[in-house]
Order: C-alpha cells, then structure tokens, then sequence
C-alpha cells in the first residue's frame, strides 16, 4: 500500500516550468498533465487518456485549454471531460473523462490537491509569500532536482542541521556549528527546528559580520513536506534580528515511494555584494555533491522497502525535530486512511 | 501464469536471418535455438543443455545438423537427442535430451510450433504467399522491431488504423482519414478490419491518384498474432480494384508478457516509380518513430502488469476489431488451457 | 530466506587492496566496513551507521582506528563502540554501536567470521600458505573479478575441469583432455578432484615438457569456496612429481545470492622463463574471456532464481565432484540453520 497524505496540498512545478506546453510530472505514483489556458490559469488532469492509456502530454494542447490525444484523437475540456472523439460517426461513451485535479499557482509555485476535491483550501497552501516581496530581485527560485530516496529521508536531512558542521564542512558549515542549541517549537502542524550557535565560526555566506559570530539556522517544516529555513549571524555583542531576511527555500513533493521532487533556491541577501548566481552555485553544490549522494546511500542502506522505523534507528537529541516531523505526518496519514473522506477514485 | 496461447505457428524469424550459424531467440519466456542443417532445412531445439544450462547457440554447429554445447561438450542431433558425451568414458544418461520444436520454412519466414507436436499442422500457417508470387522484386521484406510491451497492445495498434490520422499525420495519413467507416468481418478465426475512406485526401504514397481519392486500409487478423494489410485508392468515379495489389506485413510473436518480436515489411507498387528502399524508410520512420515509442509509453502508463481489462479502457466504435480479436484470442487461451492437449514439458 | 554458511571464514579481500583508507564490500547481502589500525591490523565492522543508516566508509578514519561518519559525525571504535556525538550535549544512547567482525590477515588474504564471533577459530582458515613460501617472487595474486552468478555456479565450474578441453580449448586446454580419468577424494569437509590425463596434448604452459605428456589438474576444495588447484605434466617415462610446485587459486565469496566475488591468482613457476605478467595474462583471459561470459550466461539461463535442484540438471560421471561438494555446502547449511549457536544479530 501506498502510504501519502492525500488530502494536501503539493508542490508540483515552478512557475517557469509551466509555460505553454503541456507538461508532465509524476506525483504520489500517479503521472499527472499540467498545462495553462489561455489566460495563464493552470490545469492539473490526470495523463493517461482513458481509451488506450496513452500519454495525453504526447498530444496537442487546442485552443480553449482543450487536449487532443495523440494516439487517437480523443479531446478532452480543461474539467478532464471527452468532447470529442473525431474517429467514424464520432460517439463519445457518457463517462468518458479524466480524473481533474484542485491547481493554484502561487508566488511563483503551482499548488496541487491530489485528494477529495471538496476539501481542496487555498488558506491551506503553505506560505512562501516571501518570495514575491520586494527584494523579488534577490529571489535565487526555480531550482529542481529528482533525489532517489523516500521524501521522509530527505526531511530528517532538513530537520537536523546538525549534519551541516560534518557533511558540509567547508562548504555550508564547518565543526564549530555541531555544538549548536536546538530549540524545538510546534504550533499546529507546523515544527520549528531552531538550531542557535552562539561564537561559533562564520561559515562563508557570514564572513562579513566577522570570523566568530553568533548564528542561527531556523527551520520550518510545514506537514507534509514543505519546508523553509531562515538563516542568519551576528558579531557578538551587536543586536540580533531574528529573523533575518535571508531565507532557504525545501519544498518536497513525493514522485514514488522512493523517488522525490526537490524544489529549491533562497530569498533575501546576507551580504550586499551576493549575487544570485552565487547563491544558486552554493546551495546546488551543497545539495547535488552532499546531500543527494548520501542521502541516497542512506536509501540504498536501508533496502529495497526504506521502512525506517522497521531499520531502528538510533535516536539522538539533535533527531528531536525531525521524529516529531515523522510522528506528526504518520499519525496525518493513518487519521486519512481511517477517514471515508479520502478519494482515491476518477469519480 | 503466462499467458500464450502454444497450439499455434509463430513466426521466429525471417529466412535471411537464419544463415549458416546458430541462432537463438526468446519466444514466449523461451530461448530457442535455430540453425538449418546441410540440406537448408530448419532446425529448432530448446537452446538450454540439461547438462548445465549453457545456452547452446554458444557452441558449435557440426556436419550433419549436430550441436556441441560449448561448456563441457555434449552433443546433440536434430532430433535433440544427446548422442554423444566427450568427457571421461564417454556415458551418456538415458534420458539426456533437449526438447525439438517443429519449424516450417515458408513464403520467406520461420515458423515454429510452442504446442503440442502432434497437433502441428503445416496448412494452418497463416498465408503471406503474396511474397513470394512473380512481383517479388517489389518485396521489401527482412524487417525487424523489438517492442517493450505485450505483443496484444500492438494488435490493438494495427486493427483500429483510426490512429493513422492522427498519430501518422504527415506521415502515413491525415486528419480527413478519421471519418472512414470501418466493416468488421469475421471468417473462422481471421477477424478482418476494413477502413473505407471515400472522398478523402490522398497520402503521399497515393498522391499519384489525385488529391482526393477513395482510399481503403484493409486489415486482416489470423489468430493470434499475424496481420496483413491492404493498401488502395483510386481517383473518385474510377473502378475500384479491391483489394490493391500492395500489401503490408505486420507480423507479432511474443518474446516475454512484456516484450515482442514484430516481423514487417512491404509487397507490391503503389506508383511505378516507387523503390523498395522508399517504402522500408516511410514504414520504418512510422513504426520507429511514431507507433513504437506511444506503444511502449501506453504501456508504460499500464503499469507492471499491463493488464488490459484491469485498467478499464474505454471502448469506442473504432475498437470493435480490435476488440473483437482479443475476445477470439482470450477465448483461444482458455480453451486451449482447459483441454489436456498442451505440452509444456519437454516429454 | 538467503541460504550462506555464515560460520566460516570468507576471503574479504587481499592484503594489497586494504591500505590506508576506508573500503567497503558487501559479502553475505551485508554491506561491510574493512580498514586497517596504525599497526596495521585489520578491522571489520558493519559499514551501516546505526543513526541514518550513511555508509560508515563515505567518513573518515581519525586516530587509533576511530571511525566518524560523514552524515552526522557519530565516531566508532575499532570495536564498534561509539564513543562519542559531537552534536548537540554530546549525549550518546548506551547501545549505539555497529556489529564487528572477527578478520585475520594470513598469507596475503583477508579472511572474516559473519557468523557468531565465539565460533571463530584460526586454524580452519584455508590454508594458502604457498603463497608465502620462498617462491614467493613468482607469486601472480592480488587479482580479483566480480561474477553476476551464484558463488555455487563457479564452484561447479571448477570442481569439474573437463569444461578445460571444451570451454578453454586454445587457451588452457584442448580436446585431448577431455579423456582424463577423475579420482574424487574425500577428507573432512574437502574434496579432491584429481584429473590424470595420460599421454595428452601439452597446453602452451607445459610445452616444454614435450607435445605429448601425462597431466594432471588436482583441485581442491575447502568448504565453503575455497579451491586450489595443482597443475602438472611429465614427459612419458618420466618419473612423476605429483603434486607440482605450481597452483592456481580460486577464491569465492558470495556478495548475494547472485553476484560473487572472485579472488585469483596462481604461484609457482611451470616453465623456468615464464614471467607472472605471462601467467596474469594467460589466468585472466581464461577466467574473463571463457569462463565468466559462459557462467553469467548459465545463470541467467537458470532463471530469476538460479535454483540448481530445481532447474533438474542431468549429472554425468564428471560432475561426481561438484555434487558432493554441492551436499558437503547444503547439508553444513541445513546443520547450522537447525543449531542455536547462529549470530545473525548486532548482539
Ligand atoms: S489512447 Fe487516447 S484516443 Fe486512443
Ligand atoms: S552445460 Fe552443456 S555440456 Fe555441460
Ligand atoms: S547517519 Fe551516521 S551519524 Fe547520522
């Protein structure tokens, strides 16, 4: 069995990843089309044409937002209704249609709701409003990578910056980070992993407020797997501003069970002179050359199920935030499983 | 449990692919080995030794049709019986065999038997005698596609040729070619496809007959995998010669549930000037291109299994050969699965 | 359910592949760490960090054989033992630790214990000591190939060297061979496949001794996959020194149930000019050329299982030797399964 949080909203493509072609992604095993109408509005369908399964991406996206099948022609509305088969006499059967899905973009993210349709709320659309605030030119986004691991192992990355003073030392973070004070903080089904480092050595992003600073690296989870990470350091003695305006962008969406969309970049500006492309080179070579490799060693440690829990993992005090983050979600799905408001059907 | 039906012809191979060395090739989960003996005639055993399990088209063809496995030396006649053993004082058990499979040389292809031996009749394989009557100088054959996906998705492919106007616009067909009216025609196990398409517009191979001819794509089926089709137009008001003197050959054997052998070619002239290397690189662009690739991905949207009921296809008018066919052939399987007139041992 | 002898000694590795750094190799489907302390000594622990499940050989090694993982940086002894958390309070739970293994280092081999430590004893390491003698200049070890096939399926391979006239024909052998009478000799949980091949074509490396001479190939094999093998040959009328001082080794040890590793070398001088790059040469091309290919192939011939006993093999007079090592393996795995003294645990 599956095990995803259905009843949720999902990460599913930058904005600038939709553009005017039809487009596919898979999510939560299910290979979804995603596409604009004419004014700009997206639209989720499911991708697999119901007559012979083919991929309706490898079709034609005609105008009002309607979808030609490219095996056969089948069309199909922007609400997943056939309203047209241009094959003989041209009978379309009754319930010929494709399972349509809740989309809404917002700053710069295109939102989708892979459960019961009617419990689809936009409030509920984890806020990443930051990205479009006023510094929008200091905004380091659309950045994508596919990681071959459960999504769950990359949130225990995320929820234990600890790794940061090993796994990046020299590159995010060096030896002097790992003795840091975690602070752990949960407020509805939001955990905050606030990780204090007071006189600990700047990594290179905080050089400019001198060689030993007291630093912060705040991370917000946001069920089911959202995240966001303020960043920031002080010199001693000068007053902190907690949070800083810098902030560290983690949206994970599942692809499989063992196979996960990454969507990253960062916000803000810690010194004047960064520029974007920095921030971008830094945090892209900390994911793809540190963290995707070991967390997909990790993966393949673990054996083909990465049943974590069936693994018995030690558990550390610095693991205090992202057990809570694991315990929160598993107790969110089986609370759906047991729900009859689940909706795992086309109907 | 497989599920192929084995009291029935499939074709292994074309006659130039079988030449004077051993041959092997998986047939419904089964290697094969083919070679011919001094006087041409065919030859196919189990390509396993019950020794070690050597593959035996890794060792050596010897006079008189005897194979020797390359492993420790055993050697078997065309019957596939051991006769000798080359090691130690030479004692060969009794029982040292490999199963012989009947095969017919015909009409430039190999056909092989899977079932029963007894129930093999030769006049039961399926006609492609039109390759071999005096327009062979027009006869593009030798072709051959290995295709990821059951060999019924193919069948469904080539008896609903609605998808020419659609998936092969540009290139075998176009748009007009949809509202063609489609007379389905059963004779004993053949089940043929006819698509009649007056007044539409003429695809490059029939340009010669005017912009806007009446044009027919016949297709006819022979249980369980074995399709020919007829290719015709004339200019409106002409005679029209039914069928054409031009003839496609699409012929399917199973290699896994998963995987097929797809034997294809041409015979005939559909314009006088046509050449033989004209016809192969249209039919080969369209199925290398354009049918293999959205088989394969439909397949894939089918999920491990690709099991065809199970994902609950629509059915349009336009599958009602399609449809038909693999009623005739799930109906075959069955019968032949309740009878006790099958052999899958090698006694 | 695997199904290895688990208490016994496996070669790991050769002396000359374990130097300074951390090494890894998965034997038994179990991932295994294997590096050296300052006095050279070997260790062997789990190479699955019991935090996050990194693999402990992506750390590093620290002084005194201190092993830190590179996720979070918890450090292991040389036992096993973690001796401390650099994260956080420092706090480390009282059984965080990771298996370790008994490893001895003798005659140029790494050999491990898997099953329960208690059990490990020095003297049933198989002995190599040839290795080590005087001659040792003409030592051709250290060579190593890995087999995508069940570890039995090469003892097989070995354990009946009438495949040397067929398989190896050219290279190390030839069809004169094929006549050699087999003497199988049992003491304890060896046996002994001794060929005698009188008056036989000499291969290229016993040429010298004249193109017609009496030879022999003596295998031994120790339970579960260790072999060694004599080779000699005397010119007619000459008197017999048997064994000779020439030996080729062959080293199993299984990765999974269907990938093997496959240490190799031979040791001694058969022709006063031979040089080890001739006898490197003439092993590896016999082994990668022939023998791997023709294995790999047997393997996947045999199916996803590769169940020997299942797949009903014909057993000829020259497999005498292969088969009683074959229920010499299953029935010491029958035995240790059906005792209490198994360790599969960390405990
Ligand atoms: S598969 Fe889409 S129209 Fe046939
Ligand atoms: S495997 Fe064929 S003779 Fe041994
Ligand atoms: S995985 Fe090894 S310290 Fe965390």
């Amino acid at each position: 069995m599956s095990n995803f949080l259905r009843n949720t909203w999902y990460a599913v493509g930058w904005s600038s990843e939709i553009t005017g072609d039809l487009f596919s992604r898979t999510l939560l095993n299910e290979s979804i089309l995603i596409y604009r109408l004419p004014d700009g509005s997206p639209v989720a369908l499911d991708n697999r044409c119901p007559h012979r399964f083919a991929p309706l991406d490898c079709g034609k996206l005609l105008a009002d937002g309607v979808v030609q099948c490219g095996y056969h022609g089948l069309k199909f509305d922007r609400t997943g209704h056939c309203i047209a088969n241009p094959m003989g006499k041209g009978k379309v059967p009754s319930r010929t249609k494709v399972r349509s899905y809740p989309i809404i973009e917002r700053h710069q993210l295109l939102w989708i709701w892979m459960g019961h349709p009617d419990a689809a709320d936009p409030a509920s659309i984890p806020d990443y409003s930051y990205i479009t605030d006023d510094s929008l030119d200091q905004a380091n986004i659309g950045n994508y990578l596919r990681v071959q691991a459960n999504y769950q192992l990359i949130i225990d990355n995320l929820m234990d910056l600890t790794h940061v003073g090993i796994l990046h030392e020299g590159s995010l973070g060096n030896e002097s980070m790992l003795a840091g004070q975690l602070e752990l903080v949960e407020s509805g089904n939001d955990v905050c992993a606030n990780l204090w480092m007071p006189q600990s050595e700047a990594p290179p992003y905080l050089r400019n407020r001198g060689p030993i600073i007291d630093q912060w690296l705040d991370m917000r989870w946001t069920c089911p797997s959202s995240l966001s990470l303020n960043i920031g350091g002080t010199a001693s003695g000068e007053p902190i501003e907690r949070p800083s305006n810098f902030n560290a962008i983690h949206i994970l969406t599942p692809e499989t069970e063992y196979s996960t969309h990454y969507f990253y970049g960062t916000h803000g500006r810690l010194n004047p002179d960064d520029t974007i492309e920095q921030m971008r080179k830094l945090q892209t070579h900390a994911f793809l050359e540190e963290d995707l490799p070991m967390i997909e060693k990790c993966a393949a440690m673990m054996g083909p199920t990465q049943d974590f829990w069936a693994s018995k993992p030690i558990l550390l005090e610095s693991d205090a935030a992202a057990v809570r983050s694991r315990r929160i979600l598993d107790r969110a799905i089986a609370q759906e499983a047991a729900s009859t408001c689940v909706a795992h059907t086309t109907e």
